[in-house]
């Protein structure tokens, strides 16, 4: 009897890094050449003006278009919640997908507000990854179908994508993650999260170094690492992030646990997060920190702290006011407006 | 023959501001109760949070409502323009206005964005202020008159305010205004407005240095100075923040003219602009040393510096997402999610 071939492997998705489609030059150069005739001030309206160069570069189109921007929000369950090492029980991943579902979240006003379709996806909430601390939290398989998973949010149509998660203590699972990508100490990568302070965050700190130190000599490459200490929404968040490059939509992403898992692809490719911006600084310690090492600005900064992709949704709405701008202001000649005197 | 009564007088601006309503305590409670109900960790929406609670303080009522939001855009004309300090001729004041009535700036592209009705003021145009170099900009009554003129923006009805400005030459009278309320050197308080650089930039700090020399000596107190050293928009937007604590409207400050503008009432009262929040701080340098003198927190940095209270109507719909998220999300109650564990 044959062996049964995996439905999918961490190989493929490593053959796929090969292979992300570049930039669309001419695109972002059409988009800057008719910001310059707009009627205002060279650069006068700052980043809205780069954001919508980079979402022509992206979409590989001028103009660009935020016709059918899509949130998505993957949850998941993790074997190191266990441990203790959140504010709120595993069970809230779950009660939180339902909150999703009936409309009762932040994303969900949040989604309306800028008129986004919002998918959330469920993954295995029953089962949990295992405990990263005595084992890979999850197979090579298992795994590589939660990439596969997330490069399905990335559906025909949609040409913008925010991405988020909820998971009880994946900001657990994101610093491991980090700590073990880009090195320093488990503290430097550990906060509060949903809000642990004392001893329960001495323990996540504990737990973090505990699983660092356990993988991080045996791991391979990047997607190994995340394959031994990421989680299912977080590996669905990666793949969502290479299927949006071949398919050449603009990705925003939410906070830390989010900007972790593409940390993955920055780490195998410095420029395979050139297709995404990063909505905001989260409250959460250790993003400032990623957020340096991944070299992104954010857009905002307003001290949240939700995931779910609530940072991410708000900045569609700053997206679409700047190609709103970009598209529909008058140039000088056609507004009779005096340009600027030599 | 008696003597004309003037329309308006400075005098009476100042009666006002001995009688500025006070914050409502009791909505603004209400607010943070029910925010501690929502399915969120505590404080995880962050500054959203805080704007909710600043809302409903300020309108005096729980919960707030954004239904009419107004964004209002002044337009005036500056004699010191004559002497060279920026980079466009002074015709294109009225010829954004022409742009701003036909739809084709940038505000018009970010009302419709936000759903935020537009007014645009046009303030004698073919009269501009005269030249503060040589004489006080307004006479007595004609800065009151604007004052009042800025006053009539906060009509019945509007819930929310966004205040910007247009005027060719005015990023200098805002120079000259910020250096005679809070001291240091022209210099310090003079950018590149619409573009200058080089002897233009210096010609510009030349005339705010000599601006303020002239009239701060002289000036009895801050509306004193707004007359000597501001235009008709400033005024304007000085009278509609006074108009706006009044009918209990909260109000968004757009860059840098307009914040001057406000800091004319911060001078006469430190709690004056307790109801204005300060959108974005603007690229030109002035804006950052204005906000720490206010002891402002901008909402987001995106290097605009258009004016036309862009970056105001553009903070409208972060407003709107706060409230949506405030007023439409699910409590843990109603959702059956599990709070924090102790």
């Amino acid at each position: 009897m044959a062996e049964e071939k995996p439905l999918a492997t961490l190989d493929e998705m490593r053959a796929l890094m090969a292979h992300l489609p570049g930039p669309d030059l001419e695109a972002g150069t059409a988009a800057a050449a008719r910001e310059a005739q707009l009627t205002k001030p060279a650069g006068a309206l700052g980043r809205l003006e780069e954001l919508v160069q980079w979402m022509a570069t992206w979409q590989g189109k001028h103009p660009p278009t935020i016709e059918h921007p899509r949130t998505a929000v993957f949850a998941g369950n993790h074997g190191v919640a266990a441990r203790g090492v959140s504010a709120f029980p595993a069970d809230v991943t779950a009660q939180m997908v339902q909150n999703f579902i009936r409309g009762g979240a932040a994303v969900n006003q949040l989604c309306e507000a800028v008129s986004a379709d919002l998918r959330v996806y469920e993954m295995a909430l029953d089962e949990p990854t295992a405990d990263f601390t005595t084992a890979p939290a999850m197979s090579d398989e298992d795994c590589a179908l939660a990439l596969a998973y997330g490069m399905m949010a990335v559906e025909p149509g949609i040409d913008l994508l925010a991405l988020g998660e909820m998971g009880i203590a994946n900001t657990t699972a994101a610093a491991a993650l980090c700590c073990a990508l880009f090195g320093g100490s488990a503290a430097e990568w550990v906060g509060p999260g949903t809000g642990v302070a004392g001893a329960v965050l001495e323990r996540k700190v504990a737990v973090v170094g505990e699983a660092v130190g356990r993988h991080r000599g045996e791991a391979t490459d990047a997607f190994d690492l995340l394959r031994r200490l990421g989680g299912r929404e977080l590996a669905a968040i990666t793949g969502a992030i290479i299927a949006a490059r071949r398919a050449r939509v603009p990705v925003v992403l939410d906070g830390y646990a989010t900007t972790a898992a593409a940390a993955v692809l920055f780490a195998l490719d410095r420029r395979a997060l050139d297709h995404c911006i990063v909505a905001h600084r989260s409250a959460e310690p250790g993003h400032t920190r990623l957020l340096q090492a991944l070299g992104k600005a954010p857009l905002f900064d307003l001290g949240m702290r939700l995931g779910e992709a609530s940072g991410a949704t708000l900045a569609i709405g700053i997206l679409k006011s700047a190609l709103a701008c970009h598209t529909g202001m008058a140039t000088f000649a056609e507004a009779g407006v005096s340009g600027k005197e030599d």
